[in-house]
């Protein structure tokens, strides 16, 4: 079953177009491990926030995208640029108007 | 710019299941007035709430999508199981890992 997961990240004021970059860095394991979507973006009403949206396989296939050592060091380098603010929710997609 | 609309909707206990359906009934008109994603689902951990996360060409193309007659007789149907809690955010996508 597709797995949604949904996210804010926030970023030390001046910082978010950096975690943008980080977050958007091209990455064709994510894909490899069952990754079907990943966006990231913005919104100038919250300036120091990092939104993100990923459609998954599976759960399992997110939580294994965890493990991949380019996931690991992304993490690594954003987090001396991360405020500690995170939101978001994740679940399991059961349908769409738009496809079959 | 791509713009996402990422959405979670309260329904009246007992009635996730039906709001799910009125969300994924099809409606094409949608992908015409530039809908590229929209997925509808749950998360059992929060068994009154159904979780939207879509993906629009443009901001303008959401907000025409919220004039379509389909949308609005979709709106009204669900009305009377909807619980009244809203959430989410929106946001204008900057990049993916896993696309140009």
């Amino acid at each position: 079953m597709t797995f949604a997961n949904v996210g804010t990240l926030g970023a030390i004021p001046g910082k978010r177009d950096e975690l943008v970059a980080i977050l958007t860095a091209r990455n064709d394991a994510l894909r490899e491990v069952g990754c079907m979507l990943y966006e990231v973006g913005t919104n100038n009403e919250d300036p120091d926030t990092v939104y993100v949206v990923e459609l998954w396989e599976s759960a399992d296939a997110h939580q294994a995208s965890l493990q991949l050592q380019e996931v690991r060091d992304a993490i690594e380098s954003a987090r001396p640029i991360l405020s500690g603010e995170f939101g978001g929710f994740q679940f399991d997609v059961q349908g769409s108007p738009i496809r079959d």
